[in-house]
């Protein structure tokens, strides 16, 4: 039974009023816990969401009882008050209670410049926000007297056919009214549903008796804060203006004064010391009992010091860390509450380099950010160029009209992709997340010459190959020249926080990870091991490509034999590195997977090339190629299906694992390598290679005189893999599930092709989500859940993880954990953030 | 618990003899049968399976008992008796127990030539059979005396070092111990088991007293049946040879005399009329009593009748259905059984013209019979010359290296399709089946050359274009010039079979048909309504596409829907005329599902024709065929994805459906066109383009007045789909699944390039079959079930089927009927094939 609660509609706020955020909001509530810490606020009442509804509605409670609670002629303030204080809400509106009467009241004892000032400004104040007059009519005058305000005062008069009001009820019902209903306003409802307000979320207003920072004595007001909001350190910043009013102390202007000693000027510090040592005591009060970084919004009145307000302080995502931690470590909070107070997604942005914030700007253009960071270099327009500039280790930023698969490797070279088109499932975007690289897609306005090597902005202005630009692959913008940055900051807090994760969460996280730099970005990230090495990249190397391509045109699988004979020890030579880097963590190798044509050229003067270099008539290369083309190479004579065909591909692989295990396990742990078959879609494919892999550790354990293990194991990326893993289990140590893959095949739906109508489809509500994006629970979900409960059934201890792009997604992994997967495998630059998702995981809805 | 049954080693057959099937085989149980119904059966001795195994074994039973069963000095044959007569066994062996004394005794009493013949006949069998000497020695002599058996005696001993046995129990012996071994050996295993017999299928031997069919008097043999083998027409036809033994009737050569009256020459019903009376009279019985169509094996031996063997007529598969049915009409079996005595895909040889038997052929190659028929006509090189030849009326073979997906017009325009590559999953062998068209492919011997156009055998033959060959798709046969043909033959037995069929079957069958040709066929073949009419086809005329390319290059939705305005007119006929066929019956139209692409230009030329016809500069096709090429165009922008990008495409289908419906309507039943969505991965794309088309649906019957229903159904072809059916079934009256696409998305499989590595992947056993050719029952299937079952939970009464190339598939229909699927769809060729196949399953596993 719900109990029905008749509330006041308003309450006047003490220590021990029944004040609740979610009857009367978020800053009401803060103003009663900074009553209860005896910190000096002014007289308060709260309106509850209930009240401030009916005033919407029409219905006005009375007024007079409202004012009476304040005394004698106060001049108020009314700010909002919402569950949430990021939902935001309606502007303050100060001095209400202000007419001639108070006018001349106030010139008396402030003098008449102060009292006009306060009267002129809720004229304003007034006229704007709840009269709705055209805010052109009311600007600031050049000065502030008496003629400024009856200016004011007959503007008001002509433009609502009534004299300004003088009755301070009506004026404070009017202001409560337009406020209430500026609440139930489209663009506001949006704006707070947009930072996940719920649809019904209420309105509360907090009516406050101004604290007047003008007239005699020292006077002023101001914030202050205790931490500084870009790094998290401790370090007191605000600002206090003399003779100003709430936030006025935020403009710029005569009148403001340092805070703390400083030699280029006053500081509050010295002005009123003990005014100072007070509002340190209550930072630090607050941070205890509030347990958190507050910033105070004060008034000094004639000497006496008042708390108006008490935010929390906005920060950066670096700061943000740090605060946490610091509470964390001072006994504030525990730990587990540190971790829950960092968004798992904010950590990308503190493991990429950032604009400096402080530095000047010149926009070029702006498009989609893709993938997070901020990059500078020296613009190319082509992959070459890319990988000539990583050559000679300058820095450089392609830019592409939109990249293909070709231009991968100068993907990996650059430190920064801008592409004029493509969505944030573009080939770029998604390349460039799995690289950590920042991103910037669909820069529309630009136009992109790859011929004349030009890039052109809107406004005209043309960027040659070479010239220097900074792209923010978080807000999307394009800069020009090399903007200066900030580093990212992997420090003691990032990683303590990380280490309480790791306590906590209950899957393992490892990388994907394919070349040894990936390997040590995995390692400094704490990855558990190696999820998924593709092997194929290693292959695309100019002297391997060679030989790979002498394979693919062998006569017969002696030839092919001979050819791969090349690549072994090359291949071994990858592998022992990798080992190494990981040493005492596993490892899992896909074998190759790509289809045979990606490895042969596209244009006719290449073929020319390589039929020279191989001694062929070009019309044999050309018969060659023509006939690997494959009409759906995603679904084509690649993976396993390449294993099977030519078991000499396979077998050279394995045959490098081990001779890589043995050498690499001669300096410390035993290595034992896990092997992952790809592309897997009956358990007879499985048996075939396992059994051609045993013989290849047969003959190495054989030859070598060493023993070693190896565990193989399949990749899930079909839907039948799925469906029938409880016959494929039987075979394998292991099961990953390629999601990317699976996504494609069980909606049918390319991702290199969807690009180009996915926007409209989650625009127009097709598809909820992009399903490459966000693991489409319902459908590829499904096949994971059939496919771990059937793996399960066969053998209880099988491995079962994850590798597609969806594991670095934190609403992902949430999926995986349920369904009792053993680990996740993401992109490095996804560990640290998986790693605290998982802790999230884990702390909100702990297993049995 | 088993009964422990000891036989004795051989059974005298009388009427009431412990004889079965399981333990003698066939030949000893039908004889059993003849001598039921007091046929003049001359003694017969039955040896067990068990029996035979032992002999084989080197057990021997005693030869004396068994020769005692035969009186005194009897010749004896000896024929093999297996379970199954198709699963074959060693030939008959006459005459054991001739020698010397025999052929003395012999002389005196039938002449000695026919003595010295029936000895050397002996020694030959023997010696080739059971001595296993090279029958080269063993040739028939040009003259048989005394002389050549003389020599056969001497080259016995020449080669055996012994002298040729005399002693009757002795050759007995030896030629069951021969024939018992021979059913052992690898060769005669594997070509019974190819026939269906299992590994350990036994041989039953009977041993026979020779009627001699030589001597004095009348005396012969021959065969004699009641009906032609290849009509199943009631005619006797046979041979029958004066003074010859056993099935030496069917030899040409002296002594043959007609059986029946005749003009040209003596008959034996002139001849012996009581004795052909009799075997008539036999005929009759046989047919009445073993209900079947038997060929008689007879002798007559001085005068007296004998029948040593009934054998099931061979016969064509015209002749079995009419047969069957004629058994069935004179009351002697059930429907049921004329049903059951069918193969369902003995059907697709009635529905085909057949290469006439008698003519005179000349083979030119060989290759695999992949698509059923035989087809004559004119070689053509290209699609476009086929389509010319189409156009001029003249029937042409369309032969290529292989085809490929743009090959479709000209295989639509040929008669028979002719291929060097490919096997029976290649591109070429599918669509053929598809179309009903003869298809040989793999003729690897040729070569053929599409510049010089010609076809070179492995002899050196050229063929030029415009040659006449004809192929036979069910042989792999290509014949030089045209060869005369029997038309199929859907006679009154092929529908009154097929009409019991629809009689008993519990699942509807449909006719996947797209042309007013297909229609019309499948009509005829008593499809229950379209289940498959897709439309994209109806867009590749050459007046459409350009009106359909004038679409693609439309800049906006406003002209796109001009564009679209000009086919209007051309689809609402083409429904029209496909609705007035099918009046009566339901029509499934699938909206239309291609990528745009496929109705572009490929090359330069056709490019730049397209660039002058749309008054477009080059660069703009270019640009925009490059926009529309896709990685992977089986997963790409097609089908409802289509539809919802260019919402105008599905709304002008829709309204064309709709004005021919009400136009078709007029003249008969009013007609409930079904609308079918390809693609569909999620169910906010049905109620997307669900709305739009019920709003075209108002739109049309407000405009013309007249109401009209509709059914709108999806087309479930990705594994989403089927996981999804619940949600799906909400906005579906029906769902069709498409097994062609879902099988490519559940393996990640596509059929167009699995082709390359399909056979080696059967082979090796790593696919059990081609699950393009044979349905997955384990992965698709269980998807196909998860699709049933939800869509079901949702709407009991929703309407499922299958439409996909397995729905022609009589073992797929199977599991289709469990499921509980209410009708599949095929090509129209496969209707009759599909409404036998679901008549047997009803029959053999009624639904409870």
């Amino acid at each position: 039974m719900q109990k029905i609660v008749t509330l006041k509609p308003f309450v006047h706020i003490t220590a021990t009023a029944p004040i609740s955020v979610h009857t009367h909001g978020g800053r009401a509530k803060c103003l009663q816990r900074l009553i209860r810490l005896n910190l000096p606020v002014p007289t308060t009442v709260a309106l509850s969401f209930e009240t401030v509804t009916r005033i919407a509605a029409g219905q006005l409670p009375s007024m007079t009882s409202i004012l009476s609670e304040f005394g004698s002629d106060p001049l108020l303030s009314v700010r909002p008050s919402s569950e949430d204080p990021d939902w935001g809400g309606p502007g303050a509106i100060l001095n209400i209670g202000m007419n001639w009467d108070r006018h001349a009241a106030l010139s008396e004892s402030l003098g008449e410049p102060a009292a006009t000032a306060l009267y002129l400004r809720f004229v304003q104040a007034y006229s704007v926000h709840v009269a709705r007059l055209d805010p052109d009519m009311f600007e600031q005058p050049e000065k502030v007297d008496r003629k400024a305000l009856d200016r004011a005062l007959d503007t008001y008069q002509d433009e609502t056919d009534d004299p300004f009001p003088q009755d301070p009820a009506a004026q404070l019902g009017e202001v409560l009214r337009s406020m209430a209903r500026a609440w139930g306003g489209t663009t506001a409802r949006l704006l707070r549903q947009a930072k996940g307000a719920p649809a019904d979320a209420g309105l509360g207003l907090v009516v406050q008796r101004m604290a007047l920072g003008v007239g005699p004595g020292e006077s002023g007001a101001g914030v202050i804060q205790f931490v500084d909001p870009a790094t998290g350190e401790p370090q007191i910043t605000g600002r206090y203006r003399c003779q100003s009013q709430s936030r006025d102390a935020l403009k710029p202007g005569k009148g403001q004064v340092y805070l703390t000693r400083d030699e280029r000027g006053p500081s509050l510090e010295e002005i009123v010391p003990e005014i100072f040592a007070d509002l340190c005591r209550y930072g630090a009060l607050c941070r205890e009992k509030l347990r958190e970084e507050m910033q105070l919004e004060f008034t000094i009145e004639d000497g006496n010091l008042r708390i108006l307000d008490a935010l929390r302080v906005q920060r950066s995502s670096r700061a943000a860390v740090r605060i946490a931690v610091a509470l964390a470590d001072d006994g504030i909070i525990p730990q587990s509450d540190a971790l829950l107070r960092i968004a798992p997604r904010a950590l990308t942005e503190v493991l990429h380099p950032q604009i400096d914030p402080t530095a000047k700007r010149v926009l070029a253009t702006r498009g989609i950010g893709a993938s997070p960071g901020a990059a500078r270099g020296k613009i190319v327009f082509s992959s070459t160029a890319a990988q000539a500039s990583a050559a000679r280790d300058e820095p450089c930023i392609l830019v592409r009209r939109e990249t293909a698969p070709e231009d991968i490797r100068g993907m990996h070279a650059a430190r920064g992709i801008l592409t004029e088109r493509g969505g944030m499932t573009s080939h770029a975007a998604v390349i460039a997340r799995g690289l950590g690289l920042p991103c910037v897609v669909g820069a529309s306005s630009v136009t992109i010459s790859h011929r004349s090597k030009t890039l052109t902005t809107a406004e005209g202005k043309v960027f040659a190959e070479g010239d220097e630009i900074t792209i923010d692959g978080g807000t999307g913008e394009v800069l020009a020249g090399a903007v200066p940055m900030l580093e990212p900051a992997l420090d003691d807090s990032f990683r303590s926080l990380l280490s309480w994760a790791d306590a906590v969460r209950d899957i393992g996280i490892r990388a994907n990870a394919d070349t040894p730099a990936d390997a040590r970005l995995a390692r400094s990230f704490a990855a558990q091991g190696i999820g998924l090495c593709r092997t194929e990249h290693m292959f695309f190397e100019q002297d391997r490509l060679t030989v790979m391509r002498e394979m693919i045109f062998a006569k017969s699988a002696g030839d092919r034999a001979a050819a791969l004979e090349q690549l072994l020890p090359m291949q071994r030579a990858d592998f022992v590195e990798l080992f190494e880097i990981m040493q005492g963590l596993p490892v899992c190798i896909r074998l190759f997977d790509p289809p045979l044509h990606e490895f042969l050229p596209t244009d006719r003067s290449a073929m020319r090339g390589l039929a020279e270099s191989l001694d062929l008539p070009i019309a044999e290369i050309t018969r060659r190629v023509e006939q690997l083309t494959e009409f759906n190479p995603m679904l084509g004579m690649r993976g396993v299906r390449l294993g099977i065909a030519m078991p000499e591909i396979y077998e050279m692989q394995a045959r490098a694992i081990f001779e890589a295990t043995i050498e690499a396990s001669r300096n410390g742990d035993p290595i034992v390598p896990e092997i992952m078959i790809p592309l897997v879609s009956a358990n007879r494919e499985v048996e075939l290679v396992k059994t051609r892999i045993d013989a290849v550790a047969a003959a190495v354990r054989n030859e070598r005189g060493k023993p070693f293990d190896y565990r193989l194991g399949v990749m899930g990326e079909t839907p039948r893999a799925c469906l029938r893993a409880d016959e494929i289990a039987q075979h394998a140590a292991f099961m990953s599930f390629g999601t990317n893959d699976l996504t494609q095949m069980t909606y049918g739906l390319s991702r290199d092709d969807a690009g180009r109508f996915m926007s409209d489809y989650v625009n127009q509500g097709v598809f909820r989500e992009d399903p490459f994006h966000m693991l489409d629970v319902d459908g590829v979900g499904e096949l994971l859940k059939l496919g771990a409960e059937r793996a399960r059934a066969t053998d209880p201890d099988i491995v079962l993880s994850i590798c597609g792009e969806h594991a670095g997604n934190a609403e992902s992994i949430a999926f995986c954990r349920d369904v009792g997967f053993d680990y996740v495998s993401c992109s490095p630059f996804r560990v640290p953030v998986v790693r605290l998702a998982a802790a999230h995981l884990a702390l909100l809805n702990p297993k049995d």
